[in-house]
């Protein structure tokens, strides 16, 4: 089967490219509320699942042992900008674990931004492993491997604790059974099993309500939620879609991106939980199709509707700044979400 | 119609992304070669047709007039990384028009790798319109604007004489008639018309032959061509898909990018001209495509072999430089090729 055209790229009076795509938003039952395009196709969840993978982290007890605080649980659910802020939090939750940057084995990137990238060529520095947007995530990995008495070398091994714990985890929330045959590696070296948006947007779901989860896993949830709402610049940075839209919904959404034009989210208040994936691996329709989810799923106040609006119809500029084009949503992704409402 | 897919993104044992698109292989008297897709659809060429927007400046004598040599033809049909000896050249060819960076309508861009953006930044410097990866062909529109006796303010508007010179072209070279209604702006400020592939493709066959055109026009469109494949660099840049492929067919093809997934081809030893648009805009999927008509379409010596066999097929790495996945041509690429060949 193949997947729709969720969003379009128009250039003055004419559509210039067009995004296929699929989505899944299911409840904490596993209940599919909407299902557009092949929800059975296996996708590769990529950074969208950071959230989930950070749950072992305080379940098992190590944040608390380690004194992480809520703008570094954040941080270790981050794709960040390797902005000085982060990579500074990075390195605090390493050496809170007696450990320092050499001990990352998710290799070294340049911050997005080139206003950061610039501070770094000024001071004569290259970026090193810190500035990688998954920094923190990795940090709290080494964090993990410390408390549980694991060997923090080879933390990225799908064999090595910390990454089984983590598999177990996403077997539980998905309801999914993650075997090698499905398991690919991931930009920062970590394994990344690939699995049916329903099973993500489940997980999203159960992640963002508790429900079905024991107290331990259900509180570790509530906390590494409560941590990314209120400390949304540590999941993303500035200037970016995650960041602007947890500001603005203050508490109602969590929203994640992930490599590939993969994004999920949570909405506890409906008890839904959103998986999407572009199928080019385009972030900009990934972000489009997301926030026409939370414009078409949920009552907007002022704000939000105005924050949204921006998010949901990019403008298309040239380099002088004047507008020439939008990326929107297509009435079919539109016409899915409004049925999937009656 | 939808288009197929033609390109894969693998990640360990499985498809991760996919990228459809539509291409065209046609002759000089417009004889279809190859159609794969639509290729009814109109397409925005954007800068995919810089060097048959450059016919102007050489049959008018604009060129000789202003004393532009090769490696200056070459930069009025390059989309540059804005690297230090593109920026200089452009000012060169304005210097040569008794114009200066302030006349260029284009706007600032930052160089396009990091090395060349670190420069300006250690220098304390910010970009400019001439480290626009389109200044070379902004200097050339306006020098032709001079040598016409236009004005230069202005020189990116529809209704200018330039930009009228190079819509008759167009028009003559694609047998296409562009209208308002199928009319967008490009980043660069300039007006950018959509029509269909053939037209484009057919376009860049008459270009690399002669085929049909008067005497000044073949010279200038032949002058045009020699100039890009013997100054690659100037075309592109440092670790280009452009500099790469014309640098190893040394004059057997010019190959022109263009923004949002669209790439064009002159093959005289064939008399074809080949256009193709990726769905999405994706450049890394548009390379792919064109890679894989030159791999099937040619005759290649060891040397050419090893370099396409690079660009066919590119590697998907880790930040630490592991290979885990790659960019593949899709089996229905292969076949719509192979049975134009038989």
């Amino acid at each position: 089967m193949d997947n729709p055209v969720l969003v379009n790229v128009t250039r003055g009076p004419l559509v210039e490219s067009r995004h296929l795509g699929a989505l899944a938003i299911v409840d904490a039952s596993g209940k599919t509320v909407c299902a557009i395009g092949d929800v059975s196709a296996r996708v590769f969840p990529r950074s969208a699942i950071k959230p989930l993978q950070a749950l072992p982290l305080v379940e098992s007890g190590a944040a608390d042992a380690l004194d992480y605080d809520d703008a570094e649980l954040a941080l270790a659910c981050a794709s960040h900008n390797g902005e000085a802020v982060h990579a500074n939090a990075a390195r605090v939750m390493l050496i809170k674990a007696g450990l320092a940057e050499e001990d990352l084995e998710c290799g070294p990137q340049w911050p997005l931004r080139m206003e950061d990238a610039a501070e770094l060529i000024k001071a004569d520095e290259t970026p090193c492993q810190l500035h990688n947007n998954c920094s923190g995530k990795h940090a709290a990995f080494l964090g993990l491997a410390k408390v549980l008495g694991a060997p923090t070398k080879g933390y990225t091994l799908p064999e090595h604790p910390v990454q089984q714990e983590i598999k177990s985890v996403m077997e539980q929330l998905t309801g999914d059974t993650l075997t090698s045959g499905v398991c690919g590696t991931d930009g920062c070296s970590i394994p990344t099993y690939a699995g049916p948006l329903p099973g993500f947007a489940r997980a999203f779901a159960v992640f963002g309500t508790g429900e079905g989860l024991d107290p331990e896993r259900a509180s570790a949830a509530e906390r590494l939620y409560e941590a990314c709402v209120n400390e949304p610049y540590m999941v993303a940075g500035t200037d970016r879609f995650c960041t602007t839209v947890m500001d603005a919904f203050r508490g109602r959404v969590l929203v994640k991106t992930g490599a590939e034009g993969v994004f999920c989210a949570s909405i506890p208040e409906l008890g839904y939980g959103v998986a999407l994936k572009c199928d080019d691996g385009s972030t900009r329709a990934a972000q489009v199709m997301m926030a026409t989810v939370l414009e078409m799923m949920l009552d907007l106040n002022d704000a939000e509707a105005k924050m949204l609006d921006s998010v949901v119809n990019p403008v298309v500029k040239t380099r002088l700044g004047v507008a020439v084009g939008e990326i929107r949503p297509h009435a079919e992704l539109l016409a899915a979400l409004k049925s999937s409402l009656s």
